[in-house]
């Protein structure tokens, strides 16, 4: 216990570190800077080069940033012919020599830049911003993909999920802290912080973020959830003002109600998984009593694909009246879930990417909802249907590998029967 | 200030994690395991799995470790003949996707597997400890030299400089951590803790660690320093018992007069050159009435020097009498200095290792001492002899560059006039 | 530094105190509980039986409370016949036997009571609320300021200077701790966390409050600050939204715009003056080249005043010009300026609460402003003038001396010009 | 537990106080200074003048002290004659006026001057400190038991069991607080750090103390626990090198063999009672596998005890041969016994004051051990017997009360069969 307090010690010094100052007279322009920092005088200089670096970088302006991943991507590449010789050679004779010159050799100079411009205070940060800009200038330079994938490398290092953080998120935290969790909600909007106080502060709430040392300040991830007594079929009930709070020793369900990615710069860097499979951890163990793990979540393809279906022969009919708000709501719910336990796309995957994330991490579909999302955005995507997906932590191995190995999408009771429930509005009665 | 708390605050839960269980009741053989976690199973399992294989792992006998390296050497490595396809392919035409292939084919699978295993609670450290192993295994397999440039890749990204974190040691560290400084001094022999009293507790003493967050128990590297008056030249006078320490606030010089690495298994992750400049840094800001920051460094290969010496036609007599005791003190410092200043090794770098650290640090051979150290270790490698290495943050960088480009040892009078004084003890006087 | 972060865990268990659970099953009245509190059963099971009274008191209702502080006022009073006759005793002896018999005898037994109360956790934050209750039930029950007085008398012990914690508000604080200052803002209203975060989030914006360690949740007072280049006359311009903030480095001026008491149950344990103090030397030592420390304090008596003066010769005309809201900028100043530097109750003192407060702290009346507080309250109280009090801390021993000894009003020139300064519109001329 | 961690935030800034540095050109005599802390002057530089005045006390000469004593005792004392009239006029009539005046001139002046110099920065310690010296003073002037007497009351307060924080004391303690239980440790010698360490580290060993907030850097009680299987006869054994440690889980006794006050200003402020009543809840709460909590106490008086014994008709010979080290164990034991549970003083309680202390707390006497410290000093109290008592908390407080009424010393089975034991040593058998 005090033990981790020496470790809290131990990283509040992290930020006490002496700021590093940039040089703000070295003339020399950011390519330069770039090329010494990777000299032997980054070797003995690089904290301050690496700030001077990040310091201009920042100043650049947008249209300037394309020609520095130009520069990380080109002049710093990799050598392919030199890598051609090396991997023949050690196909040949596979020695310690030749395969340390060609692991050298097959790393781009960028990777060793990146790791040398990581040694200021919250340079991590910047680095992180800095593949942002790249996901977007990427998209008109499609050949930045080679050092986009230098940045994921990198990432997957340095984020490796041994160093990630599991923190509760509460009144207690520190205002700086909750303003991000405002603006990162990315599922069921906030407005203010006296708006999260409706999140975070009653008995029956929580909320846990993965946070990294060197970015204490921001959130990588963050999950909220519901203590309630039984599983919830609205989202907009859930948050409703007027209700009594449970006690949390009450509960007998924990539901995930919205799952909110913070950083756009660690993109493909997933750890939600992880988190989810902590929180479970952290809440059987302070409430033994809880029984279930589901979500509540949103169909975000269900109106996307109902469109594709109104001119099909069995589905046609429902679908246009899902979309034209005429349905019942036990057809909404057999179409959404025919749509998220049949609908695939070609690679045999389910179409909708929530089920594939949940899925993924090993969950099983297991009820699903009308009338549970009746915010414009809900109505919007998905007619205001939403999902319990299941966390069986029992279940989630077996789960996972017929999931990962052959796309077959788990469903409790309650959504097989819904998938194959007789729709009421049939075809037939409807052209008669 | 209240922010670092919070980072504080992160890093505390870091090990509060509920820590993860390895499966004692998995049958599979530490192999079959690790195909596994680097399987579709390790995605969703990951830190069960990753705690078993380490739980098994410390479970194994020496003489069954070198299986377990051979398997990582071997069947977890790169596939040759894809990565010469994917670079010919590459050489002729750089597509990104060619790149990702090339990347990913030129990683050995057990660098993700390291990844993958650095999951649970405190996998980190018994990572390095793997490496402990290792470096002692290679000696026998030098084939596992490419496992172990593994390692070292990995481990400098995860001790990527911008994380590790400075911390003073003092009296108000918890008792576990002045234990490892006790047994990790690595100069100046510490035998308890009531000895390490006397090198932290008096005012002006301090001691610097940097840390992993990943590894808080464990200094990764400490340097013990001397705050005094003038620039000393007898370690033995420094440490003595009976001596009246100063108030810090009167101190004109920062001694560094011990700098211990702590960890084996990060040999080559290099971070005292970054820990110097931080501590002087952090001693410059708490004490601006600073002048100097020196070392008083041992000379580990004086006494060896001598004894190839002693057949030379100029040096001979001289360097039998030091190896002899019967030397003059100045003969002593001035032999010191030629050996300092002038010894090279093939390469054109110096033959003394801490030369070569300090002066690739930017520093330079300030002044040398004789009796200075006159412990049985002092004694028998270097005559008793010690060296100050001055650290002038204005010359670093110059010096720096001019030692790893040009060989130049930068070396200030004192030491210039010792190397080129005349020698007491003519060779003709002798014979004659 | 580390130091404290030890103390900081002392603290930290504070509240981790194996909350101690009142005996719900004690059949006993509260009455008789206190007795048994102060009875050998109090020695040792003191915890317990103090937090089943403190929970009995919780639940008593309104009507029921006057009946448990007629217990403490008479049956656990002095006895007042074994206080003469030890006090004549000890007249005529004074034996440290007397001496201790005589001060035990002075002491209510209500006031061992208090602090056996004072032992479950949360104690202390009880013991202050139920002095709120005793100070409303005292309007009606005149005689329980007995009692009262041993509260106020107990409080200056527990909450004795040395026990109370300076502490930033800023926002890195937790948010729960935020809400407190929304709550307690008495001076310039504050309506919502995003409200207050205009308040503390710009650069040059502090505050500060005072805690108790026994009350870690509850601020005692704190006082809000703005950083600036001049002395400001106008806290409506100091609090507009639009406004540019400043660098704290370039701040001149620290203008102490509010101080608010936050405990009712501590009225009578002034902490102002300690804590204006200390935040000047705290600013002082992080922004060295502030000049002046200022307030910009409401005059709360100014209007209340002015009515009284209606019917005089000199002032009437001016008074009700002001009261009418017809009086030029100029002459609300100078009938201010009068207010503050001349009307005086019949002790010598100032009328304005507001000046005693500040000039019994060692301050001095430095300037007046009209239209400096446009809010409804401003113009209400003080047709919408303030004033700055200037703490010069090399003054403020001869200042209070003054001011304490012989109600001396401290007054730098621009107030003292005001107070001198011809009335714009004469009597006469108005008459005629 | 993060609003915990914003307390000890709180905390940390205590001592963060820009330190008060006393005024060292003040000429004054330190009579004078305290006079005028205690006046106007005080009310607004109290603190300077406190630290002023305390720098002063601790640059007297020990023999200068007195007279400071004196000062307080005589010119800071009650008013008696004053005091009279008011006590007469309060027993007529009681008005809430007299009262407060009658309260007022019944509290000693320096009650008011130790609070004022209670302000700076570590003033506390000072004080506490202060009553060290008085402690030894009063001995050689009895008077001054007046003031020590408010020293008593004052410290009730501040002290008061509320503001104690309980800390586990272990292996990530800071070194500086580890000196501290070295130093203080009274009952079994720790011989330095090293020594410490069998105390502390072994995963059966347990060390609690109170802080105070004040005093961050001092314990003020601690105790020291084993974990056993059995209620253990033999400290000796109990603190062996050799010995092999038990896991926590494993235990199903806790064990109290050492309690330490260690601050001698604070006799007669006693919180030991308090301190094993929260380790046991403390304790019952991590491993509820617990079935009994007992300490293994000294008898410090049985040596005196027999020594008066030696004539007496039915133990003279049993005491002279245990005095003699030739007694059987068995009859040490019985003789032990007679002495816990028979030998009383005047008033009815027992000789023994750890007896007295256990007792008073509601323990009970549970079992008598010879040959349980064989110490220099275990032999030479108590003929190395040593005694468990049992901490029954369903039983404490009717024994405390039958102790605290009666004087009934509650004792369990094993203790009352000891005590009526036949001694095997018969008066008969040894004269003839």
């Amino acid at each position: 216990m005090q033990r981790n307090r020496f470790l809290g010690d131990i990283l509040s010094t992290l930020f006490d570190r002496s700021s590093t100052i940039s040089n703000i007279d070295d003339r020399r322009d950011i390519f330069e800077l770039c090329r010494a920092l990777l000299s032997e005088e980054g070797e003995v200089s690089g904290q301050k080069l690496a700030a001077t670096v990040l310091s201009r970088y920042r100043a650049l302006a947008p249209e300037e940033k394309p020609a520095f991943f130009i520069f990380l991507n080109d002049e710093l590449d990799i050598d392919a012919k030199a890598l051609v010789k090396l991997s023949v050679q050690y196909s040949v004779d596979p020695t310690p020599a030749t395969f340390k010159a060609l692991s050298a050799s097959a790393e781009p100079k960028r990777q060793e830049l990146l790791r040398r411009l990581n040694q200021p205070m919250g340079a991590t940060t910047d680095i992180v911003a800095m593949r942002v800009d790249l996901l977007r200038i990427v998209k008109e330079h499609p050949d930045l993909a080679r050092t986009d994938s230098d940045f994921v490398h990198l990432f997957r290092s340095w984020f490796n999920r041994g160093f990630l953080v599991l923190k509760a998120i509460n009144w207690d935290t520190p205002a700086r802290i909750l303003d991000k969790i405002v603006a990162y909600e990315a599922v069921h909007q906030i407005n203010d912080l006296d708006d999260l106080r409706r999140r975070l502060y009653p008995p029956d709430r929580r909320c846990f973020a993965f946070f990294h040392p060197a970015m204490p300040d921001e959130p990588l991830i963050f999950v909220e959830v519901a203590l309630t007594q039984t599983i919830p079929g609205s989202v907009t009930k859930l948050l409703s003002e007027g209700r009594t709070p449970l006690e949390a020793e009450d509960a007998k369900i924990a539901v995930f109600y919205s799952i909110s990615n913070c950083q756009k710069g660690l993109t493909q860097i997933s750890v939600g998984n992880l988190l989810i499979k902590q929180v479970v951890a952290e809440l059987s163990l302070a409430f033994p009593q809880l029984e279930n793990f589901v979500t509540l979540s949103p169909i975000p393809g269900l109106n996307k694909w109902l469109a594709t279906q109104t001119k099909d022969i069995e589905h046609g009919h429902i679908a246009s009246a899902i979309l034209d708000q005429s349905a019942a709501p036990q057809d909404i719910r057999a179409m959404a879930a025919r749509y998220l336990l049949l609908a695939k796309r070609d690679n045999g995957m389910p179409v909708d990417p929530v089920t594939r994330f949940h899925l993924g991490n090993g969950a099983e579909v297991y009820d699903i909802h009308a009338n549970a999302d009746t915010s414009a955005n809900g109505l919007a995507q998905s007619s205001g249907a939403m999902v319990n997906y299941l966390y069986d932590l029992s279940l989630t191995e077996r789960n996972h590998a017929g999931f990962a190995l052959n796309s077959i999408v788990a469903a409790a009771k309650p959504a097989r029967v819904l998938s194959t429930a007789t729709l009421s509005l049939k075809p037939k009665e409807i052209t008669s």
